[in-house]
């Protein structure tokens, strides 16, 4: 049996979330404990080694006692959040991502130059929850819902742009961004959609380099193998992305937070298998993944002989 | 026999080319004879009626004598056509069409602003000439050439913009503006394909709503009948796009530029017959296509009966 296991390139931490726990671990080393609003990254198991160390996680700025230390994550938070905290006397640490205060920057600048603003990305995600709050007259776009109407959409959101004689929608100057962890395709289906009710459409490209190189090597992974592997938090966006691209590309592909779910039978049944992982999975969840999945195929090889 | 001829909505001449009809007319009425860079409309009908009244068309500025007067047609021309004709003293009409001057606007800002400038449109056109001079670092992307790399033209036109440590093409700030009969999906095809080595993409759908109206109105009434008869000068950019538009739509779809061209026979095979008319296709022609195309069905029906 020709059996072979490989994990793709650029898999697991990424810059941003390597950064991020940096920032953390010195904090803790400086001030003990330190508070996290909401957890550091999407990883449950990250987040529970964490908190052993002395990271509290909580929902909001208004469970932190005044006077502490605050670890802003790699996702960013609401422009208010900085406001409070600086009224409560809280020490900030900012680990928001540099790639995710790009547009964050951009959709400031853009509102403060009166664009009508829009972020491609899921409403509810944080990230985008943050970079919504740097404008007043934004409004978030979800590729992934379908039959949706963009011009209803546009309507709906910037109802003064409507003319009053002809009811057509003309906007005169439009910013776009993208969530970093956005597939491209997702960001250019939109975009394309936009074009005929912009006089001026400015796109700013925000997705990450680092969510395009995982993208970009777990689909050429997934073309080369029979079963795909994806690791990260559930509750992960940009696993979840990796996992839509790996099931789009292979015959099979599973999603696991770590080792202890991998199933016998699947792994038996497929002779090549790839493993990619999301920017929050840290290394040794991928190695411990990837060891649970060649003692299978050794169990299996030596059950053949 | 149930049959019918209808003419598409917004047929003919559009606003841009009557107002330059217009302002030639005055200005013989001024002037006596005057100059035209190029034919004034791409339609040699209206070309041969208004050499009669006194309109004389050449190909270059050099040709037209100090001290006369020009008319600048609707397409527009470079911007050093301007300074050439200030050293010769020679009076200009300017019957560049506005919705032409926008492009030529929105490019000369983005080249005064640093960005690297794309026009999505004909290399040849008069009008994407015209655009194209008004800024230095410019390419031009012809939407209709199959097979090309967007990736390929942009390292070769602006060069300076690959990284020279990864040999990776991220444009700092990109403008791109749009030849005005550009069909939409066209110029969202090449959008689509620039957002990924674009840091900033400014977006001009410069595309103008005349264009936009008549290419909507051929399409709808396109699906409706058997034959689409497009009427228009050959060299005609927009009427050429109607054809195409036609021919993608109906079963059968013929382009003639006046009405002795129409075959009987293609006439008598159809139905129902639309006709459409680009931008440059006067009135007159339209109704002596329609007429001919009636008097060829009451023969028809004549001789059935």
């Amino acid at each position: 049996m020709n059996s072979s296991a490989i994990i793709a390139e650029n898999a697991g931490f990424c810059f941003g979330v390597k950064r991020a726990i940096n920032l953390v671990e010195k904090s803790l080393n400086e001030f003990g404990g330190v508070y996290s609003l909401g957890p550091v990254i999407h990883n449950p198991q990250v987040v529970e080694d964490l908190r052993k160390k002395g990271v509290q996680t909580v929902d909001s700025i208004n469970d932190i006692p005044n006077g502490s230390t605050v670890v802003i994550r790699s996702h960013g938070v609401t422009k208010s959040i900085y406001i409070t905290a600086k009224e409560k006397g809280i020490n900030i640490i900012d680990a928001t991502c540099p790639f995710v205060k790009k547009p964050q920057i951009n959709v400031e600048k853009l509102g403060e130059s009166g664009y009508s603003v829009i972020v491609v990305g899921k409403p509810n995600h944080p990230e985008v929850i943050g970079i919504v709050s740097y404008a007043e007259n934004v409004i978030v776009i979800d590729p992934s819902l379908e039959n949706q109407s963009i011009s209803d959409i546009l309507k709906a959101g910037f109802k003064s742009e409507i003319s009053p004689k002809s009811g057509v929608l003309k906007i005169n100057k439009v910013g776009v961004v993208a969530q970093t962890t956005l597939k491209l395709e997702d960001f250019q289906s939109v975009v394309v959609e936009l074009i005929p009710f912009c006089e001026e459409l400015k796109v700013y490209n925000t997705i990450c380099n680092a969510t395009r190189n995982i993208q970009w090597s777990t689909r050429q992974l997934a073309s080369k193998v029979d079963l795909m592997v994806i690791v990260g938090g559930k509750n992960s966006s940009n696993t979840n992305k990796l996992f839509d691209i790996a099931k789009s590309i292979t015959k099979t592909a599973v999603f696991i937070e770590e080792e202890s779910e991998l199933d016998d039978e699947i792994i038996n049944k497929h002779d090549t298998i790839g493993v990619s992982a999301g920017a929050s999975t840290p290394e040794w969840i991928i190695n411990s993944v990837y060891d649970k999945i060649l003692k299978i195929k050794n169990k299996q090889t030596e059950e053949t002989l």
